[in-house]
């Protein structure tokens, strides 16, 4: 099933697409859900960030180029981070390049929407407290990190976190690529076999620290090949079976 | 004002405390509210953590120990970190030791509630922008610190984060000390002019960053004198004006 947010005139709704057909919903996405009888066509609404995210939890440099690089042992503190939920965008959407720099990393990602409450999780139970997957962009500033390692500026600017078009329940997430484009020029395509710290190793070991929560977004790293961009540069992010999300790069207007 | 979250048998309530009468309250904090008239004594009611924070924004290293001590410059990028709003716990909840290690830090602060969206706000301005204040307790496993620098995970444990016992509206940030005290010997006390990024520039420069949303809650640093504590150690930290927020630490129950 497809879930999205989507706006239609000056209204937000919640919905599923089902064959090209977005039709809105009321609920609990998490829990009891039912259609309103509200439907559109797909051309007819602009699709939103599928998910006001409860919080954006990433995980830094978690793919290897090719299978044989995978480490045989894995690291004892994993690199995560948090984004703040104020720099999600959806597809279309500009991601605004801050002022005094000239350009941006992106990386696109398989982003783990977190459907029920979870603490303590052993690996092979995981999967049962995803809701779905979606698309995410996890744009960067690296000259905002902070000499010590501290990369929470650098990837905290508002229009930072694009998510979308949907989020998808029904996925495999092992047998799917990550792609990304840069002008219709493929820079990123990985499977999700190579990253280093896997998907149930991953969401079981954040449980043992905090308890998660539906709302909860997942970032599981971005494969090689992602690279700065800069204004007008349009990147598009690919996983087939949820979509793709298509962002351009502008530059912040000077507020005066 | 002083608002409150409470619980009365298994019921949580929104509320104020005026001379010592909880009154629970209804709306939006941040917006319209009004009395219920239902009201209890101050006895009768389990003080819990004052919000439910939107996101949790700390700020790394932010005290000198005097006034000779405060930087001419301030650096370029200061160091920000998110800690997750799982780990918030109220007064007199315990401070759970997670699994493999046998202390952690405790750190007093004054947090700082934002009550209205901000982006790109004058220092001159930021206060408008500041629904209240309450007492945080940053704890820290930097046993888990990633040695590049990646404080995340050392600061993510659930019960990492207690604030409370009340939000107090009308304090003067400017002219309170944070103090703290170890099984009640004094370990913290300084005034909050010691901070080094002071707080209108903390938020100003963060609203530069991202949009901050009402129930962002703010770290604003500790003082000196923050110490590794252990199981059965009590920890009070207090402001006046705001009162007193008191946790014992616990060690983690094994799970079978």
């Amino acid at each position: 099933m497809k879930f999205t947010r989507f706006q239609v005139d000056s209204t937000i709704y919640t919905g599923v697409i089902i064959e090209g057909v977005v039709k809105e919903i009321t609920g609990d996405i998490f829990g009891d859900w039912k259609h309103t009888g509200l439907e559109f066509l797909e051309n007819e609404v602009k699709l939103l960030a599928p998910i006001e995210p409860n919080q954006i939890i990433g995980i830094g440099a978690n793919y290897v180029s090719k299978v044989e690089d995978l480490p045989s042992e894995l690291p004892d503190i994993p690199v995560f981070f948090f984004k703040p939920t104020s720099s999600v965008i959806g597809t279309e959407e500009s991601i605004v390049i801050p002022e005094g720099i000239d350009q941006v990393k992106f990386e696109a990602e398989l982003a783990i929407i977190i459907g029920k409450e979870a603490k303590n999780i052993p690996e092979a139970e995981v999967l049962n407290y995803v809701f779905g997957y979606t698309i995410a962009n996890d744009v960067t500033a690296p000259q905002y990190f902070h000499q010590d390692g501290h990369w929470t500026i650098g990837k905290s600017f508002d229009t930072f976190t694009p998510l979308g078009p949907v989020i998808e329940t029904e996925l495999n997430p092992f047998q799917v690529h990550v792609e990304a484009s840069l002008n219709h020029i493929e820079k990123q395509n990985s499977p999700t076999e190579l990253m280093i710290i896997p998907i149930r190793k991953m969401i079981s070991y954040l449980t043992t620290v905090m308890t998660l929560k539906p709302g909860d977004v997942i970032l599981t790293g971005s494969p090689v090949g992602a690279e700065f961009v800069g204004e007008g540069d349009v990147i598009e992010c690919e996983i087939k079976g949820i979509g793709r999300l298509r962002n351009r790069l502008a530059t912040a207007k000077i507020l005066t």
